[in-house]
């Protein structure tokens, strides 16, 4: 099955679905052995691995040359957290054939403006992209998919910016019927409220994804009675990387051995085994020269 | 202090000082903040993180991108891991003037054949490069840089594929005398058996590199007492991250909630300090348009 | 139709056709406009106009770049010139799996050694590639395209590098039943002697490309009756716009006007006409809220 | 001396200077050869190379390519057509670390909004952008740079708009008063009363650049005499280019032959020189084994 139709497919089941966080092949590859049916390309945690801002530091392009690397060891879809598509209609609809190319599911696009800020740094001051320029950026979008299951995720910032309920349902209708196959509400409060308000007031028309980062103390089962159909753990692999690197420099930067340390960290045979070096060996059997192996001093 | 020098007076002390593994911009700050003075670039540790193999699968320019990121948020010297070199003499020195453009400190390269293999699979298999074509390398790349204080350190791989100490020393004695500014002699022995009588043999012309990962358990004054300048921690932060992004992974896959999780890894503003978020705020009221933020709704 | 399908097919007719040559987006366009049935994307040219040397100077992933815009903007199959896969076959087979996801239709590879120089500079000194190391490569790229019609030309350097008939028939052969689509037979001869000389000894197992950069007064009827299948027009976009723009570049200078100039250039409108503007006006009417333009003052 | 200092001096000669277009590595080199002293990069040459539409399509990574191209083969400066600095004060100032790196001397951003269109594509509907915020970006541009002599460049598109001379003027004084080294006055009118209107109220606090492409049949001597700095031949490598690419593809396609093509074109030595093959040969003499050529058959 295609990676597109296995995401719209998760989108689609009854269940409460989830996505974890990856941001480098070596996470995305984690994610997907840990048994994880999709993947978050988070921006959060793809601008604070290379060391940027989540404010567009970086490129589109040198995202996407992130994307191209875990798309590529993954077979599991991934959903590409894509800001606001990194312009007007037109930069998101060329994302879209870039996706595409590189065998990403889908993308959301939230409905702030260009650069954007993280939703959790003065959200209530950032402003709202025009509602009528975000649906024509969807639409674009959506005209310019080659694969009819590719997914457009319509994010809704209304909570986060300080507008209140009416505001974010009015965005998340008019979204979705401007073609987005699902909206993502997003909330930075500690409780459910207002994912429970959006939940009672909302029409239905296409699937809810949310993310729990701030409520994290929810029980997931709240989520799913909600009706909700996929929450992403949106920034979880990055975070543990973080601590765990901060962790550990700290300790062998004080002990100046590795003595403690090598017990703290997968071993390099299990970096070897993620990079797949043992189908290499194979292949080295089956296309290089029996006698490639040579001495030193030979020429 | 230019970030060159920096790297050479490290080299030159009495002392054995340390160089700490980074993959990425976060890494990279996080080996900064924990007080190292230097970074070890890993072939390894950024070829693991994009999820492709430690033999040249990605290209030297997208190593060079990652190490753009990594230079731009520290202040501390990096050495690269520039493998063979990614090519011959010319390609070699090409890279030299690309580092130096990137303030990249230093490069270190090993005398084996490009696409080169990681040294610890198979390393009695593989060839090493032809000596005096090693020496044209290491001289073009030393007459190729602007700066000075750039170094090129030689890697020695002749206890890795198989040779003796009487090859290690020829090698590292023609690296040097062809301008090396110091040798990385290599070991995949659980002890420090090959180092010891390495050091033993040695005229001192340079200082001498180790990389301890095998003989992980080697008492650190040992090491010292040799004579070694410098030992780099090759690996570990990519290592302790791929162990706490599989284990928080299987915790929240299981769970499937945020509970526990959420105090096993970093706060999302831990993330944001290490962003350099706050500067930004600031830089956002001294450039920005007081009256810049709008509401939803107005165009 | 795919471009892979219309690439094989191009081969596969019994009329002698032709690639034109091209170098980025901008050519790419004006050969397909021109009504070239495909593309050859010279690494001489992509090198030239970036302005590094035919010597693997740019990485494989700046090339790939490169290709990427010139597959972008045309609906006709593009033949990568690849150099020699830029490695072994494991960096050949990982560059099929990247064309392929740029729906670029084939790559040629050529059996000499990395890093590459061009053929026509002192080729009698440059080695060959190991024959079965060459095989092998060929069967890698094989074995891992996804689709079918993907194709892998293996280019003989026999004649270039100073080796004879004989030699140039073992090697192609060789080359064919290892899973070669095509042999490319490269000539630097300002006669036909060699071609003939290879196609009068060939046994036609599989189609076979000619280069006649050297040869260019050889009448095209005499390469038709040689049963050539296709014919290479290999790099006289970048030439003729070098000559342009140094002529260009000279008027203008000695001129310090544009007088002259204007008329000896295409048009902006042109310019316009090729990046498709017209197709983003229509666009901006469709997706950009109808009061979109603002007037300056205004917040 | 530096390039940033060169494209100083060129701005504070009281001649009228100019600068050229080019848009990759070739035109750039050839640009030096002609005798210029400093290379304008145009955003719609560069993004007419490429084959996308001068709307910000290219992301601005992969223009900082080009660049980077570009600058490796030339001594003579290099101003870049930055458009609106691709987005805010914090991509622009990011620009500014980025073009220093690279050793790029300057940047001329535009008063308009990202995504930018080309100011000769429906001019007079395009948005300016708010004062304020145009005069915090070209701030946070000149307290970025590192080089005291790197240039920041404000380009006023009032009259572009469809604005009079006193929001030129208005605009211009603004620019400079933020930082600015030069004011860019651009006009679409096919004679000079715009310019002539704008040099006759300009304070000139700040040196005048200018863009003849609209008004290429105004002599020189009288632009020179309103006291302008420097001229800009803004997209003429480019413009030669198509057009000798069009003639040459045209005429081979329809000959099917390269009779009379190989008159027309440069030769390929020509090429050769352009890239330094020369510098290489003299080089592998020098830094290559004396036995490094093989012959084919041997391992």
């Amino acid at each position: 099955m295609k990676k597109t139709s296995k995401l719209k497919q998760l989108f689609q089941t009854k269940n409460l679905e989830f996505l974890m966080e990856a941001h480098n092949g070596l996470s995305a590859k984690i994610v997907e052995e840990t048994g994880f049916k999709g993947i978050w390309a988070s921006g959060l945690a793809i601008s604070a691995a290379m060391g940027v801002r989540d404010n567009n530091e970086a490129s589109w392009t040198q995202v996407l040359d992130v994307l191209e690397f875990m798309s590529d060891v993954t077979s599991i879809p991934i959903l590409l957290d894509g800001d606001t598509g990194y312009g007007n209609f037109n930069n998101a609809r060329r994302l879209v054939r870039k996706l595409e190319q590189r065998q990403i599911a889908g993308v959301c696009i939230e409905d702030k403006q260009f650069p954007k800020t993280n939703s959790f740094i003065n959200g209530h001051t950032q402003p709202l992209a025009d509602i009528e320029e975000f649906c024509g950026k969807i639409k674009a979008m959506k005209d310019t998919q080659n694969d009819e299951d590719f997914m457009v995720v319509a994010r809704v910032e209304a909570f986060i910016t300080g507008w209140g309920l009416e505001e974010a349902l009015r965005r998340a209708e008019a979204y979705g019927q401007s073609g987005a196959d699902a909206v993502l509400i997003h909330s930075k409060r500690a409780d459910l409220e207002e994912i429970e308000a959006f939940m009672k007031g909302w029409n239905s028309a296409v699937p809810v994804v949310i993310v729990p980062t701030k409520y994290y103390s929810v029980p997931t089962k709240r989520i799913k009675d909600l009706g909700v159909s996929v929450a992403i753990w949106a920034n979880h692999n990055v975070r543990a990387s973080l601590n765990a690197m901060q962790s550990i420099s700290k300790q062998i930067f004080d002990a100046q051995n590795l003595l403690e340390a090598e017990g703290k960290v997968a071993s390099v045979d299990e970096i070897f085994r993620l990079q797949g070096a043992e189908e290499l060996q194979t292949a080295e059997q089956k296309y290089l020269p029996s006698g490639q192996v040579k001495r030193a001093g030979e020429s």
